[in-house]
């Protein structure tokens, strides 16, 4: 690597300094692009259209729209999900299917998400990022639920976390992301009612 | 409209006739590229690339992708859903369970109609197809388990059979198109089991 003397550490105005704001912006574009036009469609050049910014913005921090979604995702899952620890199983259940409610309203999960899972069949790429990003995190917090119920006497200990998963998130993806309807009054609690019934089953 | 002497009622030979096998070949075509590319990125150059006919072979029987794609999603729902009617609410719920898992193994459920579902939310003609050929049919069949379980009384009068269709399919939509792991040993009876227990909580 050669040195240049006119770019010293501290940045001088006009070097290639990657302004943040710059970033965020092209952050949130790329999630609204994503849901507008979805990943096939999508293109560095609408993304930096809706951004308000040049294409070699986009360029200079990411090589390719594909590497833009997979740090994308894994920047939300980063955020983790909460272990519910209510001290009941249906304490637990009730508030991971409140946030799972939620975050399947935002259309991140409703749109964003079940687009690159399609798109994941046809990349291995996106597929781990996903796996890596979402469905570790959801697993993760099923198998804490569940241990605790264990120790509490409340599941079985061959209680299987992944299937728990299964009976806690399932019918409410279904609900809201396949079939597209909205909850009735009351259905978390009858879900969540639903799923602990399940478990013990 | 004229009357063309050359084309009576018995079509000659070189009349625009429909071919029924190139018509098959299409629409087989169609589900392959669906599979492969998905509903964005398909045209009806690939189509009728890999059908091996040429363009005006597609463009002669529909007037647009689109048109295509819904034409085809309606004749794979007019197959119907035979509703089991095993004289109980488990046998039932395992055999529709059965079929379903039959289905979303299919590449048309797990990999055509999620992205359709995806694109549904930016086409309106799209998501009423869906609605009407796929969603329809299941709780059309949700619905007649439902009332023969009440009529058997196991179940109760208020069951509601949109929430039924949810904790019978969910969990494995989820598994089997989310998630894309496959199902251990015993998982449909373990499904239904826990269907049943939730049903009745």
């Amino acid at each position: 690597m050669t040195t240049d003397p006119r770019s010293p550490r501290r940045a001088p105005a006009g070097a290639a300094v990657l302004r943040e704001d710059v970033t965020d912006a092209i952050r949130a574009a790329v999630f609204e692009e994503l849901a507008a036009v979805g990943f096939a469609r999508m293109s560095i050049e609408g993304i930096a259209r809706r951004a308000g910014v040049g294409k070699t913005a986009v360029y200079r921090r990411w090589k390719s729209k594909l590497s833009l979604v997979l740090d994308l995702v894994s920047a939300f899952a980063a955020q983790g999900l909460p272990a519910p620890a209510t001290g009941s199983l249906y304490g637990d259940v009730r508030a991971l299917l409140e946030v799972a409610a939620h975050a399947l309203r935002h259309p991140v999960a409703s749109q964003v998400i079940p687009d690159l899972l399609v798109e994941s069949a046809r990349n291995p790429e996106i597929s781990d990022a996903i796996k890596a990003a979402l469905l570790d995190g959801q697993r993760g917090v099923a198998a804490l639920i569940v241990r605790d119920a264990v120790a509490r006497g409340e599941l079985p200990e061959s209680t299987d976390a992944d299937r728990a998963l299964d009976v806690i998130v399932g019918p409410l993806y279904w609900r809201l992301v396949v079939v597209r309807s909205g909850l009735p009054e009351g259905y978390l609690d009858e879900v969540a009612r639903g799923a602990v019934a399940a478990l013990r089953a």
